[in-house]
């Protein structure tokens, strides 16, 4: 649930200027969010804000939550993490009521944006109405062209709001009617959860292409994005919501329902790459498994003569121990992270960034000196983290970096819901894996074949004609249509008009 | 613009824990906005901030400015004064353009409220739009409850938004025509400014309930609720709005258009006794004289023997100059305001409760002291403070006290605009002067008469049948149909699902 | 009490850019401290922060209460006002105990000055020491010199914190004995207010210049700047601190010392003319007579032949009754003062200053016009702001402008705990008052005589080799000798070494 | 330096409501401070910035920072992390300078601890001198109670405060023999370093109780508490400060002392097992190293068969490998850390505690479920997070749980600088190794012994008596005097009377 429409007014600058810290590197794709509802449960809108912080990793700029008290829907958004915004006591206390649903987001910065916060709430002729979406509709900017000359009023920027005006204007006339012939006519990823005075609404898109779990809490259900949001209240994981499956949660009972024709699923495969963490169960399967099998399959697509394995830390890990074991060779933790890198450390001014300034990682020198390495990270987007990382490595003294990168090159754009760079920034859309060795500065670079991917997920290959995944963004596969932009400029055009809220 | 739907939302306890020093006393009605528009000026959003400081007594609780920049439009909206918001720097700046808008409110509370603080905006077919409104629909309930059906969704409580639905959902195809349709379906009290990418718009009601003015500053045009507005900025006063009239500035030219079918304007009459400043020129005539024509006609309508005239300030004042003046008993200050009643003081803990605290006003003991004192207020509301301010004057040490009061007796509710308590709490709607007299202690009460009022305005009296002005709070005559308060409970049931931002 | 060190700190432009709204004129000398401490009280804190509210026209920069609990002291200080910040329940809370002791005072902006902020404290041998102080210790940088050789840390750049490090070094041994020890090394101004953990302490200096009165609340006895810090919270007015007087308060008993030679005493004559409320009692005599008596004196010493009395509002106010009651010219209000001048309105960018912005008084034209007026103000200091409100005036149409003034010519600055402009900028320095009439435009300038002033107070005239008051702003008689100021250039040296808290 | 006598003052429920997500666990030792200095660099501040972001783990309630222009001294100090305060732009600016000083601390909270943030700083007769301190002084009540009796005035309740007061009161003349003068009076752990107008001074205590090391940034000098503070800037590591060395730096020039009496050095053994970072370089050995020497060292001493080694994240890694490798057992991750820990997420509420909520570690289900693991952390406290670890791996499925730490059972208070629980909340004081793997739950536990960690660290074994490190926590072996903790009740005697700032 990206803004198209805001996206020209990001402070480009501002990021140049900031040495940020963040866990998850500058140069990784980004999951644009993560949703959590609970449904008959006492203090919920409690629980919801333990879910979303397990969900932190998805979506780490904003986050939101709704609750219904039985009479009223209260509703909490804040630009910044979930920790220090919702697990304030008077902000509990004031979402109160047995169900809520939350949402935390990756996506622009400013005050301006808490217009764009989900959950997004409206007050309809059915009643109150409140969603969270995890995902990215492709054709909402023509949609909210049409829908905005029928007199409708938008209030965000955001893509998920043309759901709510295509259910307001509906002329169905039951909220369920009105909610499924909505969906009808958006295409993209969707994985969504909604509250209502009656019940919570789940559905996933027909491709299945973000995830959506079920829980059990006690009496209560839980829909969430990853199965560590069950894990981290305790909750116990009943199975994914299939794809095109719409879940209905009311008076303690949960119904299934198919309202689209169906479709072979494609669900993300770049989920097991790097979104989810580890320890989820995405699909039915440990991710922290493939990521092992992905490291012991890149071992033996790729073997090197080395003395030492080392991770990029944390996300490049898992494989590294897979690569570790298949290959024999010792692991070894060479790069330090710092233990404090959740927060964003601005440059302070512009006198010590020649410093080379190494904020979130540093050499353990004294285990690299005069050493051969294999460095393992999940994937390279625009090539400048791997180049910082290798340098460091020379520094300390390493005597070859080999790096090895378990997933295959990352060469198109994702329009699904994942903060992509333009295609033209992608390091591996402008290079061969030779010319990309060179430019890191490694001794050797490999990456994992497509095939090598699907073998580590238990597939024996990459059904060419009908992938079983969706990995448009290692091969420009999509699996849908991509109306916005195709039309291009359409969003601009829009973006002139809107309100700037300062 | 109050909001009918929020209403009940108020936290009743706090304003009891409140000690507050708000120059306007607790027991007096409240103005609940006040406007301003320039454009064709450089740094407009500037103009207007200093604008709505001087219509600052017109509404303190909230806040906002829209500006169009040629391209963008941007808003600001902040919870408080004008003062402390809008005269800082980063925000002026980025509230760019050459034509802007503005308004300043009465009303709820809170954080929530940032949804309902004007100028409201929507981004239409016809282009962006921007409102800011002084007055209050008197059928807003009824048209929300149509629209919401229709499909509308609405951002806010406020009845304001009532017309930018009817003007995005009218089947008119100009921005002008769709306006107009969208007024013709509303009643109530209106004084407008709207802006758009082409110009700014006013327009006052056809009854004229609420004031506005327009004024020239260099090339600008300036559209304000009030002339000290004008006087603020150093611009010129041209004329006043008049009732029914629809102005358009646009490229530097002003033209005047009449929508409305022809009807007598019935202005609100309590604008000169209490809501305009003293020094704004309301319709043609200074308040400030109007003030103390008052004043002697309440001399001579009431005379009294005494020694000294004083004031309740500061807004008793002017009436107690010209009682002053036409009595002969000397004008003295026996009553001291604090300097700093401009902000509210929340009494710290209950312990100090007992002690009568005087935050506001203080006697001056010394020269009140065994003397017979004529007090000037301009109305009574509930009476709870002329009881305050009675029994003050006698701990100093008055001989007698006789209150004067510069209006008529206030016995029903404004549906207008004004912050009115309900019928059931107004002093004038449950008892005689004689019971009033007694229940605020004081050795003689006296009310200026209607055609008192009347007379001193120039009139020579009421004209029963085809009043002059809209006095339904001294008269319960109003002149417009009530829609929703006649069907009342419509708000009720759509306020139960309003979503409450916390 | 101002900080003498931290003078030149202030960021210069940043003033100039404001456009202040202060009810007390930018052209007005200020009274830099209020004092107020309550000793025997339930919740003590509460009763000051009443107190300081109505003293807060002593001092607008800053607060601070410290309070005994009967084991701990606590203190918080504040940037701002009484209101906003001692109000709020969390911090009154905090400041738990029967005792307490605050100050406001006006100064040095920022952070930084939270450390200047008094009351001051210090865990002495003798156990905890607070103290309030109003006045300005005239050999400071002295003393503060001497006790730094010594080995005294200094942690403000505060006058006050030198009678403290006095008390801790004293060779006495009870507490009483060496704070008469520090008294005795100080020369200049202070009214001071003590609290330890045995009781609290008032002293004012042998020549009384800053006033001290004694109150009681039921069993507790108060000790204040002003009579309406009493009254604001219902207590009874015992008499005033005698000059050189000091008292002790200890278990409900109040007693009276006499550490210091006897002196003929010399209060501050401006307290009656400006600083002090026109409700207060200071040394026996009402304010408000003192000023009405005062125009009195100005209409026989200075006739004019006009329409109109006008105060420039408030403070000329009493003094215009007491003209326009003297020579029988109607008394009006011709200047309408904003009622939200209490908060400052800095001015939003550049562009708008060229329009002679009037936030803090507006003409009412409509009386003004084509009228000869007398305006009546309390003092002229830099002329600034006469000349803009006779501009004003002339703006509105008035025939002629007469001003009065209803004090001296003020041409000297105080060392005594004001704050007045250098010498250099004091208009009455610099000109004859015809040059003074020419420079703010007036038809005719006059202030009044010193022996006016005199005999307004109730004295034959000023006996010219003993004054019954301290008037060195108008004659350069100083009271008391002024070596800080004489061997200038002490206090730069020491502020160059002074850490600044960023 | 920690606050002897605030201690008290800790509000302990708070912490029970806080499910804190600390990366370093609750139930680990804190150090409670980190230094960083610079001096002749352009911008010395904003590298001081990233110095203590480097050294965050060290301290993180709050930090300071003070710089010398050549003309002032500017500091700042601030609660919280280093990102998000000394990052900002506006903050660094002010902090202008070529020579500046900084700080980490752990320790008490709230508003009120802003006087015992570090560096301190005092405007003595030799100038300007600001002080930053790790470690604590074990008599400094003691010297307080001394030094107040001579009437010095104590601005805040840190330790580190008398060390300014000794100085101060010197009777030596110049500022270098007055600092020693004042170090050859306090007992206990030191490492400071000191800033003057003149120079920069660094200096550790004779035993070396706490690190510090000396870098150089092109031609400024650094002194900083770990070698990873040099690498985050780039700068160069020279060496150690020796145990008792006196470091002058000036005019570009770093000379060596050497003021006290020669004596045994006995550095701080728990540095290696946990405090500092791995990545750094103490007293010539590197910390990874070390561990992994312990991992191996614990193998041998205590082999277990069984199917995983799990390290507990992130402190028991490096000794988990070591453990895997030695033994042969596979090393994997069992326990997946949130990536968001760096953040306090306080509990909403009382309703979820039953939860069992794990915001920080989350076990990796589909690897353990039917293992028999091996768990690896470097230490136990008070044993709760054990008992939660072993009790998460059960409920994951493990078939066995054996717990391995990498240190002797920790059984004494630290009274040099670090956060210990009282003696009697240690489990290791109050159980013997049985009763504790019964308490926590495992299935075996087994701790490294006192000459296996000496082994690890290169030694043939401890030496009796002389030991080669401080190794009280495990031994109860203090190598100073300990004058307050010995004469117990000095410090509460003090407290009484110190003022709360609120």
């Amino acid at each position: 649930m990206p803004s198209l429409y805001a996206r020209q007014s990001l402070p480009p600058c501002r990021w140049n200027a900031m040495l940020t810290t963040h866990p998850f590197d500058d140069d990784k794709l980004r999951e644009e969010c993560g949703v959590f509802g609970i449904h008959g449960a006492d203090s919920a809108s409690a629980v919801v804000a333990l879910g979303l912080h397990a969900l932190q990793h998805r979506g780490q700029e904003a986050a939101g939550i709704t609750a219904f008290d039985g009479k009223e829907f209260h509703t909490h958004r804040a630009m910044g993490h979930v920790a220090g915004n919702f697990d304030r006591d008077e902000i509990i206390r004031q979402l109160d009521g047995a169900s809520a649903v939350g949402h935390v987001r990756y996506s622009t910065t400013g005050e301006t944006a808490l217009r764009n916060v989900q959950p997004l709430f409206a007050d309809l002729s059915t009643g109150g109405f409140a969603i969270a979406h995890n995902g990215n509709i492709s054709n909402a900017a023509a949609l909210r062209k049409l829908l905005v000359r029928r007199g409708s009023i938008f209030q965000s920027t955001s893509d998920t709001e043309v759901i709510i005006h295509l259910v307001a204007t509906s002329s169905y006339r039951s909220l369920l009617d009105r909610f499924i012939d909505a969906l009808k006519q958006v295409e993209g990823a969707y994985s969504l959860i909604c509250l209502t005075a009656e019940g919570m609404i789940g559905c996933r898109d027909p491709l299945g292409i973000r995830p959506l779990v079920i829980g059990k809490l006690g009496d209560a259900h839980i829909l969430a994005s990853e199965t560590v949001a069950l894990d981290v209240v305790g909750a116990e994981f009943l199975r994914s919501v299939e794809p095109g499956e719409l879940i209905i949660i009311r008076d303690g009972q949960l119904t299934s329902h198919r309202p689209f024709a169906e479709q072979s699923a494609r669900p993300c495969i770049f989920e097991y790459v790097y979104f989810s963490r580890p320890d989820s169960i995405v699909d039915g399967t440990s991710v922290y498994s493939v990521r092992k099998a992905i490291g012991a399959e890149l071992a033996r697509e790729n073997p090197v003569d080395a003395d030492l394995v080392i991770p990029v830390p944390d996300s490049g890990t898992p494989a590294a121990i897979g690569y570790a074991q298949e290959s024999g060779i010792p692991f070894e933790l060479g790069i330090i992270r710092s233990h404090y890198v959740g927060r964003t450390f601005i440059q302070p001014g512009d006198k010590v960034r020649h410093l080379g300034v190494k904020l979130k990682h540093n050499a353990n020198r004294a285990l690299i000196a005069g050493q051969r390495i294999v460095l393992i990270d999940d994937s390279i987007v625009r090539g400048t983290t791997s180049l910082k990382i290798v340098q460091m490595m020379r520094d300390a003294g390493a005597a070859e970096v080999h790096m090895r990168i378990a997933s295959p090159p990352t060469s198109h754009s994702c329009f699904y819901g994942v903060d992509t760079p333009e295609r033209a920034k992608l390091l591996a859309a402008q290079m061969t894996i030779g010319q990309m060795a060179n430019f890191i500065n490694a001794d050797s670079l490999a990456f994992l074949t497509i095939d090598g991917l699907y073998r580590a997920l238990g597939e024996a290959d990459r059904k060419q004609d009908a992938p079983q995944y969706c990995d448009a963004c290692f091969t420009g596969d999509y699996p849908t249509t991509l109306t916005d932009f195709d039309e291009h400029g359409l969003e601009d055009q829009f973006s002139l008009l809107a309100e700037r809220v300062v």
